[in-house]
């Protein structure tokens, strides 16, 4: 877990996109307009501030600390250009775009299978989707170390954006193609949608194939993490026996 | 959810071995023996109690509580030769046995994956493992109405019975049997192992067939849940295309 020290220094990150604060701890004794803006910021992004006591903060004596500290995520994004280049020059390109997963131990499970079944990234949307936090990071079991993810504003355009690139959209919702008889086109971009909701119609309108897993049994449906491992698993497949 | 009203009832239910408590409501002016066996085997079982102003407990008002309501799961288990009978009367039995599952999350999102893919039933061990509870039941999102659990004390003579009964035992655990190229022979078990320490060295030595899912990446592995499901998929494919 990496840290970061000083006003300025925890308020740019609290500013950035490409930054995701885990906690912040700020001394008791520290007032002032930028420690309130820090609290006003950090309830925005939904991140837990900690009053401590001053000496909570002693051991970290030989920073300027400035009364406070934020525990960083070690994960950096990629630009969303640069992640669609990256897997352009791939064989068989596999993105995946999460439309709103909003549990972190769902995020945390889908980032293993994707480094598990090959695929070249994951895009999730800034808003109402669960962030890389400490909860993904340990749910990941070290996988997020090994794949790319870029952060977009739009995921309508985003998609759009993809389309233009040359890449096929892929649904994963009860849709008419059954996974196991569906061949997948590359480059690809397979999308997941949210746990309560499933893709928005905006981007379920987008997509070039909407792909459904077969089931003996309709009355419960595959929590997401599972059904994106069954979905990646076929993709797989196909791409090793292409 | 159901509750249990009254000292001697919650009492039972908590020696019980086929009643999942939840939590316990005890008024602070509740005293006597049976309140502390209470607080002593709630601790030992790890079931929260909480300690209540008296006024708390007034709507229930009409039951006898003497203090003392436990709201208990509504899951009533199986026993396991009924599931056994009952398994062995299908034409294709498959049940699952979860060797040490301890996150409730991976229990929730497995139960809901074997109702998708129509697994007849699943055996749970009483000690070292997610048993029942409040989230199991929530991240099943309901599918825990529509299948059998038993809960067994030990799983090696589980499998044996098992074995003598017919079953031939499958696990799940980075074996030589690629599980998209292995034939499952029916009535069968699959195993899955715990989420740090995957199946037990002496209930791996008991399985007929060990699978292993194909991956392109080693450098991470699935999430239990997410193997639940790519493997329990697979065997359902073979058992609607046999």
């Amino acid at each position: 877990m990496d840290k970061i020290f000083g006003r300025n220094a925890v308020l740019e990150a609290l500013k950035s996109d490409n930054r995701t604060i885990n906690k912040i701890f700020v001394s008791k004794t520290a007032h002032g307009t930028n420690i309130s803006e820090i609290f006003k910021l950090a309830k925005a992004k939904g991140i837990v501030v900690n009053n401590v006591p001053p000496e909570k903060l002693d051991k970290y004596e030989n920073e300027n600390t400035q009364g406070v500290v934020a525990e960083i995520s070690a994960t950096e994004y990629i630009e969303l250009d640069e992640l669609i280049n990256l897997t352009l020059e791939k064989q068989k390109g596999l993105l995946l775009l999460l439309d709103g997963i909003e549990d972190p131990h769902n995020l945390g499970a889908i980032i293993r299978t994707a480094v598990c079944f090959g695929a070249d990234g994951i895009i999730i949307p800034k808003w109402r989707s669960a962030t890389v936090n400490e909860t993904v990071e340990r749910t990941s079991a070290g996988a997020i170390e090994h794949i790319k993810i870029a952060k977009v504003t739009n995921s309508s355009q985003t998609i759009l954006k993809l389309k233009e690139s040359g890449f096929w959209i892929i649904g994963a919702e009860n849709g008419n193609d059954s996974i196991n008889n569906t061949q997948i086109p590359f480059p690809s971009v397979l999308v997941l949608g949210s746990e309560g909701f499933g893709i928005h119609q905006k981007i379920k309108e987008k997509c070039d194939i909407i792909i459904t897993i077969p089931q003996e049994n309709k009355i419960s449906s595959l929590n997401v993490s599972c059904a994106s491992a069954v979905v990646l698993y076929e993709i797989y497949k196909q791409k090793i026996t292409l």
